[in-house]
């Protein structure tokens, strides 16, 4: 994963974008479920995953959205930006082996606040729009 | 980490509330960066966070989020659960050593569609609110 430099608040424009791709695996989920708690067998159980209509495990919603962080942190805006509001729809269940493509868009900055305001999505490899979502990121240096 | 058994959609009262306490330590933090690959020196790096005005790290805010997913995946509606909406909003910063309180209370109900609404808060151990929202959660089973 590329981990870009970023920059001040002033050379972050509206209209910019930047994205990266991950392949979900299973030992991601593994980590998810070891770092949280969170065993719920619709994401860790094949057996109970295999009797409901999705026939196989669901990548938890908030581990697929984790990865809009390192986009946050690492890219737009980069490091030094602290996530102040995220609104998160999830559109499309993400499966195990999926590459998500995890696409910003900055739309608004406010200078006074030295807060960027982005649009936030996570696409699946058909290109289907799997979380739908915002973002309000403070910049501290 | 209590992992309570999820009753069925009809179980699910309004007005319930759960609630457990997790203290958020360094590994976490590691755990975190190796999963998603956010290294936002805010977070992984002490003499960085040293010269901010937070003075040490602080915790990603998905990171603190993600423990909502725990509440939502294993106790209320627990498990079956899926993560249809989240909004958060970030308030305070959560630091190392922390204890958080992730609190949960059912607000709406959805027979046709078996959706539940909750309050999801985040207090930290001098009772203040880290982070608020709302989730919508689809009960499978």
């Amino acid at each position: 994963m590329d981990t870009g430099t970023a920059g001040t608040f002033d050379q972050i424009e509206i209209g910019q974008t930047d994205e990266f791709h991950h392949q979900v695996t299973e030992s991601d989920l593994d980590a998810f479920c070891n770092l949280t708690g969170d065993d719920n067998p619709l994401h860790m159980d094949v057996e109970y995953a295999s009797k409901t209509n999705f026939k196989e495990r669901v990548v938890h919603g908030m581990l697929t959205a984790s990865f809009i962080s390192t986009m946050i942190g690492t890219k737009i805006p980069g490091k030094g930006s602290l996530l102040s509001e995220q609104h998160l729809r999830f559109l499309v269940p993400v499966r195990i082996g999926d590459m998500i493509r995890v696409w910003v868009k900055v739309k608004h900055k406010s200078q006074a606040e030295q807060i960027v305001f982005l649009k936030t999505v996570i696409y699946n490899q058909h290109n289907k729009k799997v979380v739908d979502g915002e973002a309000k990121v403070k910049v501290i240096s």
